[in-house]
């Protein structure tokens, strides 16, 4: 493959003035957490700043990328420490499994195929039984490294800013604490077994907002790189996991050749495969070919599953008079099926055996919203909440059997309907992170539903959400191109930074003042490297000012040098400090004598 | 100049499938509210949908566009028939007017000067005098209408659907209430008796919530055309006021191009033009040049006046030790002075007399807020608080003089602290009308500030703001061009009309709904035609299915033919008319024979 393509088109090196450093564990001195530190002006004569790290080994100018290598599997001495997997001998892939292909259109093969481990026995290899179990694991003590950014314990107590609606965010995340939200339930870490090359990562409400993006395959192409590259993009920018939509041809080896990659956990929907075995026909899906579709890919190392098992026969009837009836395709899938055969659906019939599996790798569940509503008119209606409460019974069967659980959210929501929207589910779900699509605060507006939607998962993520699925520019309309990828990433990284702000995370300020700061002193370079995307604020600024000596003027392109409000403030700040302003001004306040109330 | 530029680069025509209606006044015969019809197609089996138009004649094929003529003088009768005002010789333009340029660099003067209008004696020829005196106005009438989009009223009570937060949006708005509330001071409509040439409309908390978008001159350029362009662009696109923030030279004459061609309200930062007089020495400004340039914008027909009188000499000192200091460019120019020479502000101390001037022209005031947050760091300070005191008290003797007023509003405020704006300026205010700039929820994104402050813009709009001033991607950075303006409007569009649909106006849901039907029934072009962007929306769509045979297909790019949950749920409402679904449900409900709980 490597001589076909001898320059993959794989996105690497660091972001500007961005160093990888690593803070290593004190229960796990061998564990690494990787943070990017943001250098400033030496002008400034601040620290650098810091700030979560979700791309993984491709932004180390140190490690060599090869991805026909896959990426360190740095779990698996971890896993296998723990003595309750057995490696066996895997299902044998099927020509299904790739829709058929052959020959020259086959994706090729991953090169290493790794033996896959499972659960021995009947046990239960997930998190959450650790921490059941009163156990910290290794990547328990990561996420909780990784969710202070690097930040130490403060022995004060941190002044707090915000309103977190009756969460309970620490002032610094413990390992300890990190054991009890996943025992609970109120948090998962999705870290297949089978995926040993994942930076862990933690998802729920007292922790930082996380970010799904969407990719997959297109029919135009299947080369490795590409499929490889779109990963890579997304969590260069800060997609915390990634969900693997593709259908169509070639998606067993995809999938391999993205998950053996990919530093963050991988999702997919396997409805999508499972119908593809079909061949598209819903109707001739069976508990059969779903259970075999599991497999296969928790074997592969997928961390997360869509289970619409929550479309049930009864509610169907209930999106009959809707605007725009289902929109989710896992769920008119599965709708699909109840309708012809007038049966319960097997996923929720099969329920039970399905935490089975999910427990034997530590898949975590994604139990997803196939009655979400697609426009403003059909939002909180009854077949929406009919499902979540169902989520919710489902929910408390996977925690019996020690499965981690998220639980997916709409969709389109006008802003006055959010909130409900997350007080019911914490209410009929336990607690259980919330994963929304959004949500779209109105229909009006295709080719910026990335703003649409900004709007909804930013106040959703204040109200608790712990994951936002990305919505691109191109929702509703096509295929996200790259750039589309880039912008929608870049929108939800606002929207669940926004989040955090507003709940008080005691580490999310810092960035805001310090970019503030390099604004306030005119340090363009720093504004530029604090931003989200250091390119395009570069580019913007660029367009007015070009030369490289305006990067370091002392005004800037909106008001120009002679009137530059900024450099007024300056000046004021520096008369305060001379000549003691406030004494001066106490003078003039309200009810001294300069003060004359205009007369009537 | 049309010799010179035979094509002017003036956008016009109808979007598509759109055409230009207009509703007759009851009360006042003679008015001609436009709005805009856009046709579904004939398969829907759907009357138009009637949306607002912000658009002026430009729209209109109608209308034969010749800049240097100006727009028809549609408001011109209804003013001089109230017998209160006079023709006047107005004040020469002076060279300081347009920055003591001359010859080929000098702007030319708009052809037709005509001689301006004036109260008659000291009486008020403002709305809000006639409102309180009992008069509905030609122009309350025809805000009536247009705020209707064309409905009539609904003999039963319409069904509501929102959380208005305290605020009394009417099912159908008459010119009476619209009186009462310009009477309150609740609502403004900005209409100075100089600029007979707008289209009149109403910004106020029980209306639909309006947005403003800024344009100014660039060094580069002083073609007519472009500045003129600029304008038309903006509200093309949805711009329900346009501020011109030009600094520099030739401010005068661009600024008659300007409103001589603006069917939308036009506003200015006086104190801008006024520091161009001084040479930009902030402490050379005077009472003087200031009131010579109010009587110069009033004259011209300028709508309405940002003036930051709340900016007093004690309240200073609160910003040295912000983060970002003071960063309104007005706030700053009047900080500079007040401390130059340690003496209250001259804004503040001859407000009575700017109110004089104010009233005799029904130039509406937009009281500054030169202490707003420049950094999430600086939200909801002291500072900012006390100047908002100072913006209620102010208010109040603007109107005891019969002034209309807005109040202006921040800024940069992470979400949690956005409410409790609105909350204090309602309080403080008496609840005249607040105008924000966003607000910024975050202030990490240089590059995509349009949707950092489309989060804020969106939560403050539906909790109570009335015009919403955009921003564009360009913020903190560089001047928009084009594409940006564009950008910046949508997106202000958009936060708009979340905020519309969840403060339950009445008809801002029918849009919603047309489109979301459009996107079930695959009405690809009626999807494109009821969109806020048209063209992106196209070309989006078209970028994955271009043929023209995919404007009709029964599927989309995301799932194409095999895989459309659209077309299940087509096939779901099919069988459920056919078959009572709904019967044969009910033998499924949970407790029925069906649902065996999965064993634990």
């Amino acid at each position: 493959m490597k001589d076909q393509n001898p320059a993959p088109r794989i996105t690497t090196g660091p972001l500007p003035a961005s160093r990888k450093v690593w803070h290593p564990g004190e229960q796990h001195p061998d564990i690494r957490v990787p943070m990017r530190e943001i250098d400033l002006h030496p002008s400034a004569m601040e620290p650098p700043v810091t700030v979560y790290d979700s791309s993984g080994p491709y932004s180390d100018p140190e490690v060599q990328i090869d991805i026909a290598a896959g990426l360190s599997r740095l779990r698996e001495g971890w896993i296998t420490a723990r003595s309750d997997v057995e490696r066996y001998d895997g299902r044998a892939v099927k020509p299904e499994d790739n829709g058929f292909v052959s020959g020259d259109r086959l994706t090729p093969q991953f090169p290493l195929q790794h033996r896959p481990l499972r659960a021995r026995g009947t046990r239960a290899v997930t998190q959450m039984a650790y921490a059941r179990a009163g156990i910290v694991t290794p990547e328990m003590e990561f996420v909780a490294i990784r969710e202070n950014l690097g930040r130490r314990a403060a022995k004060e107590k941190l002044i707090r800013d915000g309103n977190d609606w009756g969460a309970a965010i620490p002032d610094h995340v413990t390992p300890e604490f990190v054991r009890r939200e996943v025992a609970s339930g109120r948090a998962v870490i999705p870290a297949n077994i089978n995926h040993p090359e994942i930076e862990p990562m933690i998802i729920g409400r007292n922790f930082l907002v996380k970010i799904n993006a969407n990719i997959g395959n297109s029919a135009v192409t299947s080369s490795m790189e590409e499929e490889v590259e779109k990963m890579v993009w997304a969590t260069r920018w800060g997609a915390d996991t990634v969900m693997d939509l593709s259908t169509g041809r070639n998606i067993h080896n995809i999938r391999d050749w993205i998950i053996r990659n990919s530093p963050v956990p991988i999702g997919t929907v396997p409805i999508y495969q499972a119908l593809e075995k079909v061949n598209g026909i819903a109707e001739d899906l069976s508990w059969e070919v779903f259970r075999d579709t599991l497999i296969e890919q928790a074997e592969q190392g997928v961390d997360y599953f869509t289970i619409h098992a929550g479309v049930r026969l009864p509610f169907i009837h209930l999106t009959a008079e809707r605007v725009t009836g289902i929109v989710s395709r896992g769920g008119s899938i599965m709708a699909k099926w109840c309708l012809h055969h007038h049966r319960e659906s097997f996923l929720y019939e099969h329920f039970d055996e399905i935490c089975d599996i999910m427990r034997a790798y530590d898949v975590s569940f994604s139990l997803g919203d196939g009655l979400r509503p697609g426009s403003i008119a059909d939002a909180n209606d009854a077949a929406q909440f009919a499902e979540l409460e169902t989520l919710g019974e489902l929910t408390q069967i996977a925690w019996a059997k020690d499965c981690q659980v998220m639980i997916e959210g709409p969709g389109h929501v006008p802003m006055h309907k959010i909130k409900e929207n997350m007080d019911k589910q914490l209410r009929h779900c336990g607690e259980a992170p919330f994963y929304t699509l959004g949500p779209l605060t109105t229909d009006i507006a295709p080719g910026y539903d990335h703003i649409t939607s900004a709007i909804g998962a930013a106040m959703i993520g204040w109200f608790g959400t712990a994951m936002l699925c990305y919505v691109t520019p191109k929702e509703h309309l096509g295929l996200p191109d790259r750039d589309d990828v880039k912008t929608g990433v870049i929108t939800y990284k606002i929207a669940a930074h926004a989040a955090d702000l507003a709940k008080g995370h005691p580490a999310s300020k810092i960035r805001d003042d310090a970019l503030s700061r390099a604004r306030f002193e005119f340090r363009w370079e720093d504004q530029f490297n604090l931003s989200l995307d250091p390119e395009t604020a570069r580019d913007f600024h660029d367009q007015t000012l070009p030369k490289e000596a305006h990067k370091v003027a002392h005004f800037c392109s909106m008001c120009g040098p002679k009137f530059c409000s900024m450099k007024i403030s300056h000046d004021i700040r520096a008369e305060a400090r001379a000549k003691g302003m406030e004494e001066m001004a106490d003078k003039y306040r309200e009810g001294g004598d300069l003060y004359m109330p205009v007369a009537e």
